[in-house]
């Protein structure tokens, strides 16, 4: 039986589910893994603040981590703070002290990576950091394990539970997105400022720590390409669904013979498919790895108790020793890829959805059919419907039109030109399609 | 860089598909985890048969194991030759020689597990066997690393391709089994002799392997109970549709207050649930664990370089260090947790399906229905259908029902009851539902 003196910075949600395991399930971790875990230090902001679990009397509940990196006893500090600052320099300072670091914190790892792994090499210590993407879903292990001898081709997922949630409530009950934010920040699934979710940016830090596992390289956040979803309206999902396509916010990184891709967009994603087919608040990642074929992952990407257990697990994992070697192998891997090119949003290809709002006259769908010609846009498919009977004369009628694939500079031109034309009432509406 | 001697035993399909990674991929291992595989050995029976793969020059072809254990540069040995003997005699020797092993042979460790298991431990050598259940899918690493922090409520999934793609090919083509089969065959799917594939044997061994990485649990394949797909009718398929289920051959294991079951059965799996939308050669697992929620993982579960992915990421593990950790740590688990008693099949509770085919009058429901009702067993649906319009008096129509939760040993006495009546012609078909 080995003992292991953890501290914990943060005792929130997560910290709870975290501590609540540690000492609910004790017995099971021993009997298991043949470690006893003991909770030295809770380091919090309000130490008074009442608490949804009770600690050991051993723990100490205290405001400042310099308690945690002078304690010799703690071998494993877990950062479940979030945000950048202060747990950029907590990390840092317990890097320092000896302490090996296991961490949720997706921000902080998608911001500052760099800086802190080459820290934790510099001293000998490991950042273990499963619980950073999807939560309970290992994907980080399968990635960093069980996929290492394959080249991935994509990892593509849906990984904001929150997006997610107002999708399928959309496409369910016929909500404007306004309706259905407040029907998610009201079962607590949306933050009262929701903007990280809905723009694509926890997406897209998500996504960067994804490309460091799956293809050796280390992108931040900020270089992921992002479009949110609070422009998606119901017609578009209507549309979609009449094409035989869900609307999904989807990371994609793609590997292409000139470069990666990396974005975060709401993307059509044909019904009866993996991806299309996740609801709700779940998270689900595809890869395609070169020995392995296509892998599916799904679970619960958010919420307390997945998430603390995948923390336990990188606990498990660091008291055991098999942290420190995935550490060290990931961070050989950074070091000795030759860089992949990040390429530009315009450069890639891919197939597109168009709506446009146009006048109902002849030549209408020639005109837009030529400009899309004109730079190399190829239509697979179109829907203009009859206008409805109670219609006036100069009403719009929408005209939806799927394309081939195409590159998205050409796409993003055709669509300038096309709301130029007289005959069609900008904005229009463009989508990624994802085959 | 670290160099690894390794030796295959096997080079059929998957050992080839070993050996194309190991010198095809050299230069990404070497980059990604600082390992340089050399294959020292392959042993195989007939050493002058072509092989559809380059070796190594340095590479020696041998038919004696002996030559692997006495060559000090071995590490690894991998084991591909499959089945019970000569594998267990060599897996026994080569760790009684220090060699560590990776496997794929999901008969070996279904059936002499526990022997293999003990001597690795006692001359402190390691056993990695991701690839024996769900070839690419990293479900060994999931359980052992991502969910160590659960109680896993149960595993359950599609783990046995070839029975998946004839359940899949009757129900898409309205084939008979037989066709079915003929077809899998064709394609390279099916055995000439499908047996352990269709009478849920193979997916029994791999139940095995997950309820030890699942449950701490030692059984062998043999206690798995078994059904298999060989008398599933187009009938039933077609029944199940109309009632929104599709026919599975799952296997199932789960904890319940009084114990676990475990079983490989046909079922009907509600449609547009994960389950029951795994076609073709696919396999996919799903988990349930306290924390973590419900969990899915889907991939191509055989196949040459899915398989070979997963044997290769066993090596990585092994040669790293990280394999040893994994397997002291099941081990562990499995000495010390206090046994689950294996539950009887009879004494399961579950919903069923039944088919009879009786007589068309008055009065024959009520028979069926007061024979079930004095069983405990609690009508949900029925289908009976109008008998067409050609039909004689004295033709049989089937009729179709579906039981609440019902005891196996009650659904198994009113079968039989039921079958002696004398509006019945059996046989009659029952069926579990799996929610």
């Amino acid at each position: 039986m080995k003992q292991v003196g953890v501290a914990l910075l943060g005792l929130g949600t997560v910290g709870s589910g975290v501590a609540r395991l540690l000492t609910e399930q004790a017995e099971r971790l021993k009997r298991r893994c043949g470690i006893e875990f003991r909770i030295k230090h809770v380091v919090v902001r309000e130490p008074d603040k009442p608490r949804p679990v009770t600690l050991p009397p051993e723990t100490k509940i205290v405001t400042d981590i310099r308690a945690v990196a002078e304690d010799p006893e703690v071998e494993i500090a877990v950062e479940l703070w979030g945000g950048i600052e202060p747990a950029r320099q907590a990390v840092l300072t317990l890097l320092r002290h000896g302490k090996h670091i296991v961490t949720a914190n997706k921000a902080l790892l998608a911001e500052h990576g760099p800086e802190l792994f080459d820290t934790a090499q510099e001293v000998e210590r490991s950042i273990a950091f499963e619980a950073s993407v999807a939560g309970g879903i290992p994907i980080v292990g399968a990635l960093a394990h069980g996929l290492s001898a394959n080249r991935v081709q994509f990892v593509r997922g849906v990984l904001n539970g929150t997006s997610n949630y107002i999708l399928t409530a959309m496409s369910d009950s016929q909500h404007t997105y306004a309706e259905a934010l407040a029907d998610a920040q009201a079962r607590g699934y949306a933050e009262a400022d929701p903007t990280l979710d809905v723009d694509g940016t926890d997406a897209a830090q998500k996504l960067a720590i994804l490309v460091q596992l799956a293809f050796g390289q280390r992108i931040s956040g900020h270089q992921v390409f992002r479009q949110g979803i609070t422009g998606i309206q119901q017609a578009d999902l209507r549309y979609a669904a009449e094409l035989g396509y869900n609307i999904k916010l989807l990371a994609v990184a793609r590997l292409h013979e000139d470069g990666l891709e990396a974005r975060v967009t709401p993307c059509l994603v044909r019904k009866r498919t993996p991806l299309a087919e996740v609801r709700g608040v779940y998270n689900a990642i595809q890869i395609q790895g070169d020995a392995v074929g296509d892998m599916f992952f799904y679970g619960l990407g958010a919420g307390q108790m997945p998430t603390a257990s995948a923390v336990v697990a990188d606990m498990i994992d660091t008291a055991l020793g098999r942290a420190q070697i995935t550490f060290r192998m990931l961070r050989m891997w950074a070091s000795n890829d030759k860089g992949l090119r990040l390429l530009a949003p315009e450069e890639t290809r891919t197939r597109f959805y168009f709506r446009f709002n146009v006048q109902d006259r002849p030549g209408v769908l020639a005109q837009i059919a030529r400009v899309l010609g004109e730079h190399a846009v190829s239509i697979a498919s179109v829907i203009q419907h009859e206008p409805p009977p109670d219609s006036q004369a100069g009403d719009t009628v929408p005209l939806v039109l799927m394309t081939h694939r195409a590159r998205t500079a050409d796409a993003l031109s055709s669509l300038e030109e096309i709301d130029r034309l007289p005959i069609v009432s900008p904005p229009s509406v463009l989508l990624r399609v994802e085959d």
